[in-house]
């Protein structure tokens, strides 16, 4: 039998302290608020999926770093990487159940055993959302507008930079160069990596001059959403349904944030550059930056795709939808950043123990000051009043401004209100501290 | 590349609806309020642990249900099967950053592969909560009193049974028999199974007939918890610091929940046949019965331990705790017996799409309703007046009550309000319909 086990964690996972755990959960709840103010709701999905439902069309990095094992019962199995895949395998197995338009949001943990030297973790949070189920222009604008609110909601002002994919094929194509997509993508992808010299010089291999440059013009369109919007649909040949699409949501914009006389300073900026892969997205894509810190990149990114739940399903019907996802760590980490932590304002205060025996009583006058919404510890270890400096130092400790230290009579005196910060006592009735409390 | 991947979930693996989800988020919100309000603090543990600290002391049951497996760097690594283990190597290894007496909950998933075929799930959610580095009877009262308040919160009405470890201990070295413990504890723990006549045929071959019928008369004594306790205190030979550790806490459920006149309607009750298995308990143990539904058995069982984090320390400090285990599944069927599962009142309404390009002023209203608390959704499709039974009828899917039809203007005019259970339009002003909407 064994004496003793080194306790760790094993590399790129995390243990939560309460500081921490709390700070989440105030961050996930609201994030959450938001949601389901919009009439989003929640689904949840196992941790644990057949490999290959999990692994799709396979392939590539993903194969490279899943968590995949065989069970007792010999089942190939994994632990989701995402909640992409598994939304899609959902969508297909509960169709008949589920409601369209389709509004969901999905918080969960999601495994990949990633090299933990580029400061990535091997188990994180993610947060989707999408409405699946519908190829309106509101439900395209509806995520847009979700992310501009729920990012609100958390104090930050983001601008979020919007594309659509079909016009830039549709601008390829009247050049004469949709077939060269893929590379032209590709190589646009690489634009501020490599710089606009190397960008048009690959696209000059690729395309020709003229059209590289006439490329490099379009992905380089710059201006308010307006101006923008004229000269990307003019590149590629004029009107059509995915500019209409783009107007369209520049007026819902509009009409539901309002719009900045500053173009430097609106949240929604049509930026020809973005576009999101290769693959997945079909129609509007964007991405969305923190005002104050936009060097950390999107924080969260997404788009309009076809046809979601088509490997997992027999029947043609495809559903499209629209959506994104919030990652949690690196918003943490702005939010850090910024001093714009969520606190979870409960008005934490202890009472102290004067006379273990009379625990039962303390704890009848902290359910007083619970009933008014006051968090309230009541202190089991150090009795006494010559104790009651250890037990002010353990209410420092855990942040705390104030400590009640209760009379003879626990629920029938006036108690002494021990203000922390002041090193001051006050006798008051418990109708006062409550009034204290709740307006410190 | 594949073209067809049948969606399905592994056996004892469960996909959450919305419905179901949205349950289980206000069954776990309450509880957790009730927690914090007792200044009870979250912490999060990995999913995923090294196999050698998850297994412990090793051994039977938990190494044949674990998933285990080597990683891709070919540790050997296993998912959690409760949160006690990994609570215990938590505190070892961040003692010198917690504040004493730390009082934690932790709620998450873990996972064991049971046989399915007993009902059970292989991915299921715990809901622990301990108080440790605290020996003080104050701190087995306020778990106790905690498991009261939270199940009163949800709107149950609980028996908690409560017994001590030592005193069952204390009454067999007074009749002589404690080197016998461990059998006489296993003999007594199958009572409710196997019948007193046959437990006393076992307990006779066991210490000698006259020893079994004390022995019986101990764990089966009853009457008021005064009654009780003065009973098995005289059968272990007086007064002693057990006897006096569970009359204090006698003392501590009268003054801070009250008394009730009648025995049976008690919400604390002292049961001295309350053992909870061999190993793991040493002092105060309890178990929780919903006063609607006692026979699905203990919902929430605990009770206090030695040295909880023994096994990963060096140093000869231990740390001794209280604490137990909400089954959040059984919790959950039996609020859905009982009719009694919460409801997360949103009063979410919806906005009908009667001009989609009008989606923008759609939001813009919906803003107004969301910052009054109603959660309200912007239809995205059927647009047209002519389409309005068709969002109605979505609209009753979703189980809503009313949805609004704006009007020409969306945010100046008048708008109508559709109430669904009456079949009713009225025109009003949105002031109206918030009131109404709120008073539903």
């Amino acid at each position: 039998m064994k004496t003793y086990i080194e306790p760790k964690v094993l590399k790129g996972f995390r243990d939560f302290l309460p500081q921490s755990e709390i700070i989440r959960r105030s961050l996930t709840e609201n994030i959450e608020n938001t949601f389901r103010s919009f009439g989003f709701v929640p689904i949840d999905t196992p941790a644990l999926e057949y490999a290959e439902i999990l692994l799709g069309k396979g392939g590539g990095e993903t194969e490279k770093q899943i968590y995949r094992f065989l069970d007792n019962g010999e089942r190939d199995v994994a632990l989701r990487f995402d909640l992409t895949v598994p939304f899609a395998r959902f969508v297909a197995l509960h169709k008949g159940e589920l409601t369209f338009p389709f509004k969901r949001y999905h918080m969960g943990k999601v495994w990949r055993g990633e090299n933990t030297q580029r400061g990535r973790y091997r188990e994180f949070t993610q947060c989707d959302f999408d409405i699946i189920g519908s190829d309106s222009p509101a439900s395209d604008f509806e995520i847009i507008f979700l992310i501009y609110t729920t990012f609100l909601n958390l104090g930050l002002n983001v601008t979020i930079h919007v594309n659509h994919r079909g016009l830039f094929n549709r601008f390829l194509s009247h050049i004469g160069q949709s077939e060269k997509s893929v590379e032209v993508l590709r190589t646009v992808d690489k634009l501020a990596k490599i710089g606009e010299e190397e960008t048009l010089k690959q696209l000059s291999d690729l395309a020709g001059e003229t059209n590289a440059k006439k490329i490099l013009e379009f992905i380089g369109a710059k201006g308010s959403f307006r101006e923008t919007l004229d000269r990307i649909t003019e590149l590629s040949g004029g009107i059509c349904a995915e500019s209409e699409r783009l107007s369209l949501l520049r007026q819902f914009m509009i009409d539901a944030a309002g719009s900045s006389p500053n173009a430097d300073a609106d949240p929604f900026v049509l930026s020809p550059s973005i576009t999101r892969g290769l693959d997945y997205y079909t129609g509007v894509v964007f991405e969305t930056f923190l005002n104050d810190m936009p060097d950390i990149g999107s924080i969260c990114s997404g788009g309009r795709y076809d046809n979601l739940a088509g490997l997992y399903s027999k029947d043609k019907d495809s559903i499209s939808g629209v959506g994104t996802s919030i990652g949690l760590d690196r918003l943490l980490a702005a939010l850090e950043s910024l001093d714009k932590l969520p606190c979870a304002n409960s008005h934490l205060t202890a009472i102290a123990c004067v006379d273990m025996e009379k625990s039962g009583q303390y704890h009848a006058l902290a359910q007083k000051l619970r009933q008014d919404g006051i968090a309230c510890e009541v202190f089991t270890e150090g009795c006494g009043e010559k104790q009651l400096v250890k037990q002010f130092m353990l209410a420092e400790k855990k942040g705390l401004r104030y400590v009640i230290i209760p009379g003879e009579n626990p629920l029938g005196d006036n108690v002494t209100l021990r203000d922390l910060s002041a090193r001051k006592n006050t006798e008051i009735p418990l109708i006062e501290v409550i009034k204290i409390i709740k307006n410190k």
